[in-house]
């Protein structure tokens, strides 16, 4: 008889240093995003929390909510349940996933897999998918500003800085398809689409931590466009089966993107650039960093 | 050669107090979002902007910032330009906005017209009237949270929490299509979807004033389970022309409201009895709550 393996395909004596960091945030995240859907589930629609709760808990690598501990973690601060860090990356994977379910709808990218699954408004309707978005983005708010410190005002306006240009980047997206946008264009377009939220990852870890963003900002939005040069190239370059999502659509779109104007060779060495910029931002934080450092290695180096 | 004149037909010396009251909030109201709206305009992409603002500024009784700053008024508070009350006010309208926007989508009511306009995805298109909502919504905790106050702090966990039961109140109403709500389900639909956030606009004032909501949240809710029944009836017997939205249309969808199962009489001596409870509320307070006390009459009485 087969025990259960996880996905990585290896078992955990053989998994990485990284790979247990990002379970092990994965699973407190995961824990607290059920948590949370279930109590309003108690005391509202229950379809309605049902979809959310679909939404949320369907997989995905929680890299938002990692990025925050491990840079909180970077400046000594906690990042396990009950922490500002773990509330933070809670609140930011609940926008995350609300720009997920919007960005599938049939008017955006329409698309009707997600992570190996069929999108909200697949396994529901339509309707339900646009109230999950919507609701998922106030909850995060709400899930933030149930804790009255300082802290967590200025996260919550970090956040919703962070929500707004992540908005902009996908009309910016939209318009590219007509407009092509050239190569400074698209990293305007990457750093509200992507880096925003990435770059309020990194800020948001270091508030919770030490209640200032420590000057990250930069290095979170280098990262940020990092992370879209790798998610661009996997398009090309992966299969549906890995990405859990369909692949070669952004092509197949015209989308405008890095690999597509500079080539795949000149966008991974763009990509490996912003990653090593990134990387020089967290070299003087020492050993405690050496989990923040491993993520920004393989937000580069992911194969899905 | 004619001057421009009034919205109600009078000339401003024939003018109500409240009509005078409303129409001060609302010119306070307009001239703040217009300015957030071209200050984005000039960092971020035009289009969505532009599509921000038509959404913003497309009129409408701003009858939540009228509550916000009547109730902050009631306690001594400032109100205009530069207040708490008035930012409140603001970020509420973008929140009512926002669920306006998506509320009007094919998926949900597809309408084509809204205040004698068209709807913003016919005048723009879907995808951008979904971002427009999406944006509105976190530009409502932006604006709040620029302020780094502890009573901003309140202000956005009360907005946050009543936008996510505005979004249940909307899911609630959408299952009453097909599985027909009893009185209480109706009731329950309609504090989350309309109460929930005239309550937040009242309770709010009172934190802009005061710093505490003041108990106010049942006479809040009260005053939004009246105005919803108002706004059914006036689905009735109003004309499209007066609504500026196709009148009729709840009817023709079979939607569960308070006069399509009491009648219009019951419905209205029911509006009429919430409406006197939430003034019972406001007997307190003395002349300065005059504003309050007649917006709450209104709330029913009104005819568009």
């Amino acid at each position: 008889m087969q025990t259960a393996i996880p996905i990585s395909g290896k078992s955990p004596a053989e998994s990485s240093p990284l790979e247990a960091y990002l379970a092990r945030v994965a699973e407190d995240v995961e824990k607290e995003l059920r948590a949370v859907a279930q109590a309003r589930s108690r005391l509202g629609p229950k379809r309605l929390w049902e979809a959310v709760e679909y939404a949320l808990l369907g997989g995905g690598k929680r890299m938002r909510p990692a990025l925050v501990c491990a840079t909180a973690g970077a400046f000594g601060g906690e990042t396990g349940p009950g922490s500002a860090a773990l509330r933070f990356g809670v609140a930011l994977e609940m926008i995350h996933t609300y720009s997920l379910v919007h960005d599938d709808l049939p008017c955006m990218d329409d698309d009707d897999l997600r992570r190996g699954r069929p999108t909200v408004h697949c396994a529901f309707d339509e309707a339900t998918a646009l109230l999950v978005g919507d609701a998922l983005q106030s909850l995060a708010f709400e899930h933030l500003l149930e804790v009255r410190e300082p802290r967590f005002s200025l996260l919550a306006a970090l956040l919703a800085g962070g929500a707004t240009r992540m908005v902009e980047g996908q009309h910016l997206d939209l318009e590219a398809e007509d407009c092509r946008p050239d190569l400074d264009g698209i990293l305007d377009l990457q750093q509200r689409k992507t880096g925003a939220l990435l770059a309020a990852a990194v800020t948001g870890g270091a508030i919770a931590a030490t209640g200032s963003d420590q000057g990250l900002g930069p290095a979170g939005l280098k990262l940020g466009i990092a992370f879209q040069i790798a998610d661009d190239l996997l398009d090309l370059t992966a299969t549906t089966e890995d990405l859990g999502k369909r692949a070669g659509k952004d092509v197949a779109a015209g989308k405008a993107t890095l690999p597509a104007l500079l080539g795949a060779a000149e966008a991974r060495r763009r990509a490996e650039r912003y990653r090593d910029e990134a990387l020089l931002a967290f070299e003087g934080l020492g050993a405690r960093a050496e989990p923040l450092r491993s993520l920004a290695r393989f937000v580069v180096a992911r194969r899905k």
